[in-house]
């Protein structure tokens, strides 16, 4: 096991009625931003129980905070925010309000363009952020990171800051969610899994390894039941029993008990990571607007049948106790393996070939402009720093 | 899934040479009293390593807090703490000093017997508390709980405080451990996953019940190895090859994270809990002096035998998925889980019944006692709060 340093602060209030408790969690006298996506809240009833619980708190509201957020909204939540003396930011939302909220934590301490904040790739002055979740996904609510994108450069990058200081998790939140945001969510926390595991081969934290698998088998157990359940109550005109919406609420705690824990270190203790579906996978999204989720479900499976040989150790591993696959050749039960995970993905209704979402040209394309920048900026990914531009175009090729 | 309120603030600094940033970790200006057992820190080299890091910084020791603390040892710490002015505390040992600890934290703030803070089940008001760990068992070094002794009326009770600010975790420090004192922490770590997993059937939170399975399968996969390599030492009279060095660190790393993270709500999140097999060890503790981790390894087969109605879905998975048992009337399997139970605890060298520890007549009269211990104070324990007074007597019985 390698070394490792660990702290993971946040205080998570996770369940039904827990949003109610809000003004309990926020210290008295703060001035608070309320930061919000693009208006689901205000149909799924969220918006309405966040104002009941901060009645009489001096709040400013800032809407707008986009899938992919943009720095070029955040720069106006933080004008907004520096001329009403903001204090305390409470994100209210998914993955991309949160992170987009962590940005506006440090904009408020900083003179300068928040930009150069994520370009500099970490920070630690920050106004407190804390989060009330609607979409299981990222694990945004329960670690220091945050994505940003750039609009006017298409660019998109990660920074580092702090930890929200709580977050709820009220499973109710998620039941308007559209069955795609969810399918991403899941190919979204089994791809931070599978960074975070699918390295070196067997050996580097026995229980590390078992908590990743835990995740995944999870994932792969309630993923069938969600569709199935999200399905019927489609064909019922958007209605449940009760019987299954307790149902419902069981899958959807899982599901947000597994996004959250499957992004916010306690899975990457002493191990090695990998990260290289998701650089590349970014790249995907600034360039073509393609969702996260999606983009990872495209990457991953070329990745792993280009990198066999190094991670054929781990890939075995995987293949018999996540997917029981234990006979034929070792590259064979590995191809095996890879092969669930593509199916894993098409399965949840998700298109795993680049060709599936542009043309063979525009694939082309964009195989070589990501391999282009790879190598402009001299950066190369995963557990053996090897994914430079060259094996990202062989990885983005096997995608198409 | 149960509602739930999670945050676990200490810092882990985990792996080789992490106690030399000791000080970097201690704010300036501290007056810290460094905390020890009996004297095994000395000639492990963790005291020179403490020592050596916190070099020029205003320390006082105290020494002889001894397994199973015992409040009149903590009351001369807190006095000679109260007399130096302490505001920093760093526990260097076991679950025993550092549980101890965490009472002379509360106590340097408490103006009456610390062992009122006991009685009372819990406080908040404590002067900061860390820990450098030598024995991974309790995982005390990462969650908010003490166990302390009264040797006056032979009692021994568990209260709640808060969580040590950080714990360096060295698998290096664990190195002279002897073996009966490994087993001892092994089994303490088995039964604590236990009494947060063997508890309602199937379906609480599939995520909490595949790690506390994985923390669990962890420890059947690393303690022969452990053992073997252990016993391979003795017999080379304290010597190992720099390869089986490196095993060592190994397993003693992977057994050290599975110690801490099998009690610091990780896999506690959402589901109900038992903790009878841990009131009934410490009263058999508490009256006889029998070590911790062997009265648990006695208790829990009993227990699950006596409790195999109520308890008989979850051990049907658990026999599956840790122990691989599938065939059988459903009776027999949970049987032949909780017979791999036993057995384990027997392959590591522990006792498993009272009369292997005591005569039978004793052992009659301290189930009696238990029972009535129960029953006096009119408290019942288990998921179910079921485990009265009769039924620890019938417990204790199939124990025998």
């Amino acid at each position: 096991m390698d070394n490792f340093i660990f702290q993971n602060p946040t205080r998570l209030l996770f369940g039904r009625g827990m949003i109610a408790r809000l003004a309990g969690e926020i210290p008295a006298g703060k001035k608070i931003m309320l930061t919000f996506g693009g208006g689901s809240v205000k149909k799924n009833g969220v918006y309405d129980q966040v104002v009941a619980a901060l009645k009489g708190r001096d709040c400013v509201e800032f809407w707008g905070i986009e899938p992919n957020p943009k720095i070029e909204t955040l720069r106006r939540a933080i004008e907004l925010g520096k001329q009403e003396k903001v204090d305390f930011l409470l994100a209210v939302g998914g993955g991309s309000v949160i992170d987009g909220t962590k940005l506006i934590g440090g904009g408020l301490l900083y003179d300068g363009d928040a930009w150069d904040l994520v370009k500099q790739g970490s920070f630690t002055e920050t106004v407190p952020v804390a989060s009330v979740l609607t979409l299981p996904a990222t694990g945004s609510e329960m670690n220091y990171n945050g994505v940003i994108s750039c609009l006017e450069t298409r660019e998109k990058y990660a920074f580092v800051s702090k930890h929200p200081v709580f977050s709820i998790l009220d499973p109710e939140a998620t039941f308007t969610l559209p069955l795609h945001q969810i399918s991403c969510g899941l190919a979204d926390t089994f791809v931070h899994v599978m960074e975070q595991y699918m390295t070196c081969p067997v050996g580097q934290s026995r229980l590390m390894d078992r908590w990743a698998e835990g995740i995944l088998m999870s994932l792969v157990e309630i993923a069938p039941e969600i569709i199935a359940l999200s399905r019927a109550e489609a064909e019922a005109g958007g209605t449940l029993s009760e019987e299954d919406r307790q149902k419902k609420y069981d899958l959807m705690a899982d599901f947000m008990l597994n996004a959250t824990m499957g992004l916010n270190g306690f899975i990457a203790m002493g191990v090695r990571q990998d990260w290289a579906t998701h650089m590349i996978g970014h790249e995907i999204t600034a360039l073509t607007g393609l969702t996260h989720g999606e983009t990872l479900a495209i990457v991953l499976p070329a990745l792993l049948r280009e990198l066999l040989p190094q991670k054929r150790g781990k890939l075995l591993q995987y293949g018999e106790r996540v997917w029981g696959v234990s006979a034929g050749t070792l590259d064979n039960r590995a191809l095996t393996a890879i092969q669930h995970t593509e199916d894993f993905f098409r399965s949840i209704g998700l298109r795993t070939r680049l060709t599936e979402c542009m043309g063979e040209a525009e694939a082309e394309a964009l195989a070589d402009e990501i391999a282009r920048r790879f190598t402009e900026r001299g950066v190369a990914f995963g557990e053996d720093a090897n994914v430079d531009g060259p094996l990202a175009r062989a990885i983005l090729e096997r995608a198409k």
